[in-house]
């Protein structure tokens, strides 16, 4: 038997979501069965996606239950296996969720080599944001070299890789950011051309800004964040121009959705400028991450795709780092330090 | 000198136009220079988008002044050419605007063979609004054998056409029309498998009536309306839907729009379904026509694509038979009888 720590959904929020969403519990696992193992979590990772899973609302994924774990995909050492594919003292990446230890069955689980990166970058750069950004960038987003682009949450682990690569592709780079921190980041340690701080933007002023940094328009718009940002960049999008939807953590709970831009004015945008709006979900997409990490890990070895990692220290400390990264209080990849580096 | 009568926009419009916003002059026009031709109007075409040229918004084409001529394609016959491309007699195709005779440097005008069809179709099934439904259902709604379709203004002169096109593809084909005649119409003349009555619903009751006309759910939503009818369509997208948006008519002269949907909705479904919703200005494929034209017109000889005309008699009658057919009053495309046939 082995004690284990895990976080639970308490109860669904009603909007904003708080600590008392969220409880600590501990329970026994049992020993791995045939075709099983066991894992013990080092990094745990936090993503905007899950606040989704908080609500019974039908979406892409199940929700997660009432008193279930919490979901979260995370970096762990196998510390026994009765499954073929795995052995004791592997590093592998799996959606384990907010716990210290868990039994996986082995589906979804990778093992990955901790000689070519950091174990973390597993959960970041060369793991889902990363993979959701060189997706959204080329396949949905539909970018060619030279280029403008604008990339929403621009510091944060998607939005990061975006502007990145796009500077790789030779494109003007405009990112939206909360803060002048996040914006000075985004330009001295990210390439971005401009970064513009939405704090101190309302809509309208937003799009002149834009316009200022965009002399040729918009072509390109990486949306995760709706709201006053998704506003602003459509009144500047170029005739062709493609919005790839990633999410929209504006709106997740509820809040600005009655200030958001009334359809009809949207819907004539996307007609006379003649815009693709394409929404993804990077599970769709996985069977590309082979291609991915070809493309991108000699990008991250060389240091032309750099990330930055923002670390909660215990699992006790998930639900409040989770809440703040909703805020936009993080800066870089979330991730939780739940176990110590083997 | 010719003598000729025009119909000109006298007044923007505050919201729903009236026939006080147009007004009828008669002119001189002199011989044809070098370069030009002379031409007599036989049919004008009636088309939703000439509702956005009469006002003075941005938009992806020129307004048309206070006092210049309404905007408009028609077919012509030639009375006197200066231009070598063009002889007198021939029946010709472009647009000469609102008017019995137009002096016009032949940039956009085409020759018809009046042996292959009747010449009005030049203006409908195989002119503008048939190659818009053949591009927005191929090109843009990317259609499947085998997929279902819904088809707003599914008896107009630009959806009648992608309805048959679509059932000859074999597809599920669900049409949305206005009233019990059209409806009938759909279903009987031009081959939709059913065809749902907007007046008789509102968006929540459309929504149910589409998810049991479509069990397996909607593939390509081919999009001229807005307003509820978008609203209920959403709701029943399967993940990776194409929505074609072609127009929003529900949407033109402001009303409705309070009731719209509110923006989140709508930026959800295209995430969690995974969505693809792109704008089109038929002008942009106009290169198209060749092929539309290899495509299409054989299906029109031999009856597979059938067409429906409305015609308005004599050019006075054009102003109120265009705000009709912003209402939904016209049934089929709408023409103007403005001369006699050759």
């Amino acid at each position: 038997m082995t004690e284990a720590t895990r976080i639970v959904l308490a109860s669904r929020p009603d909007g904003q979501p708080t600590t008392d969403n969220f409880r600590q519990e501990t329970v026994d696992l049992p020993s791995p069965s045939e075709g099983e193992l066991l894992v013990r979590v080092i990094w745990l990772s936090l993503d905007p996606y899950m606040r989704g899973r908080m609500d019974d609302a039908k979406s892409y994924a199940k929700p997660v239950e009432v008193d279930e774990t919490m979901e979260g995909g995370a970096v762990a050492e196998v510390m026994e296996s009765r499954h073929p594919d795995f052995k004791k003292g592997q590093i592998v990446t799996g959606q384990f969720g907010w716990c210290s230890h868990a039994i996986s069955d082995g589906e979804g689980v990778r093992v990955i080599d901790p000689d070519t990166a950091p174990i973390s970058t597993a959960l970041g750069v060369l793991g889902m944001p990363g993979i959701t950004g060189w997706v959204g960038l080329n396949d949905i987003g539909r970018a060619r070299d030279g280029e403008t682009i604008v990339v929403s949450a621009a510091t944060g682990a998607v939005g990061g890789v975006v502007g990145q690569l796009a500077k790789a592709k030779n494109m003007r780079v405009i990112g939206v950011a909360g803060g002048p921190e996040k914006c000075d980041f985004a330009v001295k340690e990210l390439g971005y051309d401009v970064c513009l701080d939405h704090h101190a933007h309302d809509a309208k002023s937003l799009s002149e800004a834009i316009k200022k940094a965009a002399p040729d328009g918009v072509d390109v718009y990486f949306e995760s964040v709706g709201g006053k940002t998704l506003e602003a960049v459509l009144s500047r999008m170029n005739v062709g121009g493609r919005i790839a939807v990633c999410g929209m953590i504006a709106w997740y709970s509820g809040e600005g959705v009655k200030d958001a831009q009334p359809l009809p004015a949207v819907w004539r945008n996307i007609l006379t400028r003649r815009l693709l709006v394409e929404g993804f979900i990077i599970f769709d997409h996985f069977h590309k991450f082979p291609d991915f990490i070809e493309n991108v890990a000699p990008m991250v070895g060389d240091g032309r795709v750099k990330f930055k990692e923002d670390v909660a220290e215990g699992l006790e400390n998930a639900p409040r780092a989770f809440l703040d990264m909703l805020d936009g209080g993080n800066f870089g990849k979330q991730l939780v330090r739940v176990g110590d580096d083997p």
